[in-house]
């Protein structure tokens, strides 16, 4: 069973990642719980999550075009490839999702460092958390694209 | 510069799990370092570290004939396909590996946390480990085919 205490944070600091860093107001869809994560993407953001009492990763996956949108949006300038820039914009912002949600955690008694970013690229990859816990994947939409956020966690 | 002390431990695991493991015994091939980690790879076992003092992450990169050896010699059955088990497998190599490596470490006094493994799946996908460090690359070679080891890991 998903926690939806654990999820929801991440929820909120996509939100806000993406509001503040970007100004992009994406829809949050439903949702799911999945044995296996198997958001298909073009370019995800992945950053393991490990304490004392909490372990687990969070990822964030795009589009091409998506990511391309998010950099220009972020940096005010063009990206017409996968580029070093859009990269660690990616990485940024997965990063700063994680962090964010990590301050609200903390509040809860779960505390856990975050690893630094791995970002992966490669046409319609698959990114599978091995925890034991199911993963909970949120798409979101950004008119007609979607990203999505997978968070595993699970107490240790 | 890459910190040789660092890496030894990883590459020595990665020779003991492969054989412990599967009974495979692959030939190291010269280290290099990489500002971006660039191992193509149709499936890789990623894994965070993150300790006090010490933060990074390694990775497992296989070609998909290789991944499917590996977990037939480690198993005993064939497997035709990416099976969930094939990539369970890459996982589990992947945790020994960091595992094994991290009981060396800590006697030189660099002590970090294994995050939950991470797979991920695609054609020729790469992994670009968000490090300020640069990453050494590890090649192995197992008679035709390659593996890479990426091992990125710094003092915070």
């Amino acid at each position: 069973m998903i926690n939806v205490e654990y999820v929801n944070p991440f929820i909120a600091a996509t939100l806000q990642a993406l509001e503040v860093m970007a100004g992009l107001r994406p829809t949050r869809g439903s949702p799911f719980a999945k044995v296996t994560c198997v958001a298909k993407g073009d370019i995800s953001g992945v950053i393991s999550l490990t304490g004392d009492d909490t372990v687990g990763s969070v990822a964030l996956t795009f589009s091409e075009g998506l990511a391309r949108r998010l950099y220009s949006s972020m940096v005010g300038e063009v990206a017409s490839t996968l580029s070093r820039e859009v990269k660690d914009a990616v990485g940024e912002v997965a990063n700063m999702i994680a962090g964010g949600a990590k301050a609200v955690l903390v509040q809860s008694g779960h505390s856990f460092r975050i690893g630094i970013p791995v970002v992966v690229m490669g046409k319609n990859h698959l990114i599978d958390h091995k925890g034991v816990m199911p993963c909970l994947v949120v798409p979101f939409q950004l008119e007609d694209d979607t990203f999505w956020l997978e968070v595993t966690l699970k107490s240790r």
